[in-house]
């Protein structure tokens, strides 16, 4: 029997979405507000300012998880090719919820997973390097592949709400987080410290925003609940001074090495976690937690 | 002449009264406090919760420091054995005393440094990658081995009081760090800035604890004095919700790099390390800090 | 037609004039204060402690830009042995004007930026290392050669004023700041999000002290305006009860693979950049904002 890992699941529904809600922009005309829905996800286009805003609904879509990802794999390319959109910004629609939610149910074969395991790191190193500028505007719970999201994001605003939390909850499962997922934390927090990958996501963020930002350094702002969706457009609407050009070039210069590293290594990771979760203990303690999170919603 | 550095004495020195002291707490049954003490450290096992808190005691225990290092290099594996130890609070007996106290006392020849120079990263990789967690919970003043001690911890949490220091030293001394003592710091701060080895330890902290966490990188937290102890207890509880396996592959996956570079470089490291500290002008250096602290003293 | 790049003109500029106003402090005699001064900069050096203000005085500096740059290269090794100096303050003359100002004028050609090109990355890579300590006490705008001459430095502090900024400004050139820029940004920040080095100079101050330190992490600290320059005074005091060789070796120890690499990989860096902004798209980008400098100026 195959668990399928949420850290790989979450975040491949999570791009999955953004990324394919991202190329259906083209669509609509351009100059007034557009907007697109799937079952995951609410796309609006605002105006001429170049600024999308990408609303992810409440679940449940974990029955179709796997159907969604199938596309997956080649979007950025198309949100790169809708030149209209320079900057987009990533959000709850009902401030609370978890963008990218857990699919937590059992896996049938192998395949499945190995395949997943080889779209979401292709995925995630083409959407480190996609033209538009992405900025998460965090007012919810953001674990797993809500945090991979933020962590492909180019800034974070987090509301300062203390329900709210953000990180990866790998360790939690009994599993680790794959090493690229590692490496997008480490470039963005800057610290190597071994404490924090399993204490972010973890953590009731019921602490001043400067403390916030000290513990949590993938974050760049923590503000008042009803001013993060507001920073995020004066955020972006200063990014647009800069030729776009020069922007992607910096993000490239960032961000190359390891996207590149992650496309390298990726056969190796695969195989090193399908022996690991293989092993009877560690599938053991995905089922303990498994159990604990359906008494909880039960 | 030779006269052995602090940091290397000193982190020896902690690191074999906490491991070696970790290795006795299988003595006591499980349910109830245990004590165990030596010349320099105290242990209390805390009930059920799988927490230990190491206390470190006043000095002075320069003289024995040589021979309590004899036995220091395998205490980690012991650490590790002692499976009912989850995790491991360090702190100071009474609070405003350095835990490891400097041993600034003559060795009479180099073959000892040289010993220690090769127990000391042995023991310091050792200790990257041990079992239990490891929080510093700092209440004193924690230079050189101190400072290594939290280093090498998961976390460092700090009383907010201005009397209080961590740092590195060894510049004071007109040495240098050691090379892997520098990569537990970068790693654990996250910057290369020059400045802040040498003025880490030496500022007082009487500043707002925002500003220090900011100087001060290596800090996850900053709190009131009476709540030190507190934090660190919660912060591990919240930890152990984690499966320990996955805590320490997280831990490995974040440290393995760098403990390996350790090992391998530390002979390198040695000859560089007696070169350098065998020319007159170091040594001159070296005696004019010690008159120095000998007029303090007395 | 070439344009000649912002960062390296600026980044040029400062240094130059840093250094060889350093070279000059050896004229006066100790124990009074000096006064050198040219064009771009004053220097005085204040009576014992060993501290030499460098102020750098208003533009207009531009029509003298690559003149002053010819004699640049070698003034690290001059600073470096005038040894009663052991550290360097770096602050504008008048609060609010930016230390080392853009030279945005047209180049005739090429092998004119490709000497620069060449001289400035040897001359940052012999700052990194140089003897004295260098701290900014930035009061002004910094931005390009200013924020290069600021990562150069060993420490950072900022005055809390809301006109005040400190940043790369490249990309509004739409080109992109060089590898070795973003190295030493890389270094002192810790992170290597994207949006840093496009949003760092660019944000307006107007934060809490914490939010600023936060959001640029190369900076120290954030003091009032009038504490910047007896803040500098204040921590290069401390950094002087360690000795001189020690501090240098730690600065070594901390950059030399960076200077190193910044030495090796320069001549392909300038092939790089000589190739792409040859281009006529960036040709037209970097007219465009020059034309809106102008007409902001006008």
């Amino acid at each position: 029997m195959w668990l399928e890992p949420a850290p790989l699941l979450g975040a491949g529904l999570s791009r999955r979405v953004l990324l394919q809600a991202g190329s259906r922009l083209a669509a609509g005309g351009p100059g007034r507000a557009r907007r697109f829905s799937n079952k995951a996800v609410l796309v609006e286009k605002e105006g001429e300012a170049g600024i999308a805003v990408m609303k992810f609904k409440n679940p449940p879509v974990n029955s179709s998880a796997w159907s969604f990802r199938q596309s997956f794999r080649h979007q950025p390319e198309k949100l790169e090719n809708e030149k209209s959109i320079r900057g987009v910004i990533l959000t709850s629609e009902r401030p609370g919820t978890s963008p990218p939610p857990h699919d937590m149910k059992k896996k049938d074969d192998q395949p499945t997973m190995l395949s997943t395991g080889r779209l979401v790191p292709g995925a995630v190193a083409e959407a480190l390097l996609v033209q538009p500028d992405l900025i998460s505007a965090i007012n919810g719970a953001f674990p797993a592949g809500g945090c991979l999201m933020a962590l492909t994001c180019d800034y974070r605003i987090m509301a300062d709400n203390s329900k709210y939390t953000i990180g990866l909850n790998e360790s939690l499962l009994g599993i680790v987080a794959p090493f690229w997922l590692k490496d997008n934390y480490v470039n963005t927090s800057g610290t190597e410290q071994p404490s924090v990958p399993f204490n972010w996501g973890r953590f009731p963020t019921n602490m001043t925003a400067a403390a916030l930002l000290t513990l949590h350094r993938s974050l760049n702002e923590v503000v008042p609940e009803d001013q993060v969706h507001s920073k995020a457009r004066s955020v972006m609407a200063k990014w647009f001074t800069i030729p776009d050009h020069s922007r992607l070039l910096t993000k490239s210069m960032m961000r190359k090495a390891t996207a590149d590293n992650l496309i390298k290594q990726r056969e190796a990771d695969i195989q090193n976690f399908t022996s690991f979760t293989s092993r009877d203990s560690i599938q053991k303690s995905l089922h303990v937690y498994l159990e604990k999170l359906k008494q909880k919603k039960g």
